[in-house]
């Protein structure tokens, strides 16, 4: 009698859930249809991998970034000797002043100009030999000398010692070549990076850069941004800030507050900022961020390009193999450099 | 005993729609926190509608037509009287070559351009004298003369009659006086129809105008646009195009398909066209339709701005009341026309 009752119940139960989900039509996520077939693959191909776990000791941080980095270095074409003969880009080791950089130059150069160029990863993950990675992309696809800098990261060095890096070799290179003209930038904390980097420039009364790049940027660490919550479980690279990255923002401020512009660069002033060319995607976690950060260039009177791109994840025109939207953003990004450098 | 376990069952039932939301985590949305006080009030105070019923008769069609405009037209604060004397601009009913049309003239001109302004509403909500709503804020806002096209619409006029209209409009205007900077745009279908009016003037080898403005526009009628999946039952103006708005379409087309460049004007060639100036929002059902015809113009190398407000639905800017993306976007539209009109 209590068997039957109990299985009744668990009948119950199963029809409950059948309901619901009938009732709520949770029908899967169609691929973007206007994205292209890379990007729609890359989502079709990667589930939604569970978050990471957050370490609870400096040593457990650290035992994690070398892991994934190595993973990340361990990638198929993914070195420094396959990228440079496949985008016929020489590649230099070098430091300036105790900060390790990468000189990148192409076989065919369009300008003189210099793209000072910043790794993503979080402020974290991406240093070593991957820091050159995009770098190398770029200096290939717009023909343009590129640096990047192996800046400092946490939980060894935390806040301000990356942006402290950035500008010391923007400012040794500015002092040496002052009539060169220079771009900074890159994806992820790389855009970040970059525009925290001009708002510490303007700080030190250092000459800004005459362009600015960034691509999908995360420009607020308070989380005040609507597509962290509409978006959340629907970008195939970056889930969700609940949990891992929230820490990891938090490791990477040390005694900083989060809404300090180097920290959040959306809290800063945009005055005296330099163009700009932004690129996103319609299912980047931090498609809020990036269009944030163009209004608050535009209402500065700064000269600002958004790009949004249909269905495209969180650094979907890097990660997603030679597709359409990787030859657009960097044919693009050539055109704005060469128009910015011009003037 | 029968009653007793169809009472388990039901315990059971209700036990299973608990775990399922509880197991989901399905906590609401919450507003967008950086967007306007206005817009989020507005998502919190508007709930989602259901979607309205799908007429099965022509006479079905235009009971709602005009039942919805009449409801539109009670709202306080809406007749072109209110408007005019709240923006400052005079409102004339004229009519060219048989077409209805609004002369509207601000108090204070900052250009001798003129407006060709094309209201919402689907291509078929919105005629009459809401046809001139928006241009009397475009008018106002941006200090040029505007003039409101009352196109047809169906059931009794499907495609190509609204375009036709303002075709002749737009001809009779240029050959009358040749030497003015026209602009041509509106929002969702007005953006839409603004669109394909250009195919169409390419089409009939008229002259291109000088500028386009687009807001959330409609631009795929075959709803290959990625937000109409991502952002469904997200946008409180448009929640989806399921049901209602598909069959609208189809009755909009008429006898064309769907994927012709009038009626779904992604699908057109893009070389040609003026600079454009396109507003969406991260919670615009439309955001992929407006970020689509962004990279359209880009990639046929035409001067496009894209400009996407965190959180912001459908229409927001002109729903909204007067918020800062209502005051943010025309002033925007105001800077974009002056500096087109002085090349």
């Amino acid at each position: 009698m209590i068997l039957a009752s109990i299985m009744l119940i668990f009948f119950g139960i199963i029809l409950g859930f059948f309901a619901s989900a009938l009732l709520k039509k949770e029908i899967p996520l169609p691929p973007p249809l206007a994205a292209s077939q890379e990007i729609r693959n890359f989502i079709l191909q990667n589930q939604i991998k569970p978050p990471l776990e957050i370490p609870t000791t400096d040593e457990g941080w650290i035992v994690l970034r070398e892991q994934v980095n190595k993973a990340r270095a361990a990638a198929e074409g993914s070195s420094l000797e396959e990228l440079s003969s496949r985008f016929f880009v020489a590649v230099e080791r070098d430091e300036i002043l105790g900060v390790p950089i990468f000189r990148l130059t192409p076989e065919s150069v369009n300008t003189d100009g210099l793209f000072i160029h910043l790794h993503g990863g979080g402020r974290f993950f991406g240093g070593g030999d991957l820091a050159a990675q995009e770098g190398i992309i770029i200096a290939s696809k717009v023909g343009i000398q590129v640096i990047s800098v192996d800046y400092r990261v946490p939980p060894e060095n935390p806040h301000p010692a990356a942006i402290e890096d950035i500008a010391l070799v923007y400012k040794t290179l500015i002092d040496r070549e002052p009539y060169r003209k220079y771009a900074i930038g890159g994806t992820s904390a790389g855009g970040e990076l970059a525009v925290a980097s001009i708002h510490y420039f303007k700080q030190m009364n250092y000459p800004i850069p005459d362009a600015l790049y960034a691509g999908t940027p995360r420009t607020d660490a308070t989380n005040m941004s609507d597509s962290l919550n509409v978006l959340k479980h629907i970008d195939p690279v970056l889930p969700t800030f609940d949990g891992f990255f929230d820490a990891l923002a938090r490791l990477n401020a040390g005694k900083t507050e989060l809404d300090d512009p180097l920290i959040s660069p959306i809290f800063g002033e945009f005055d005296m900022f330099p163009p700009a060319y932004l690129v996103t995607g319609t299912r980047d976690l931090l498609l809020s961020d990036t269009v944030r950060l163009h209004r608050k260039l535009r209402e500065a009177g700064i000269e600002a390009s958004l790009n949004v791109y249909d269905g495209m994840f969180h650094g979907g025109y890097l990660i997603a193999g030679e597709s359409p939207e990787f030859h657009n953003v960097h044919n693009e990004l050539r055109e704005f450099l060469l128009k910015q450098f011009a003037n």
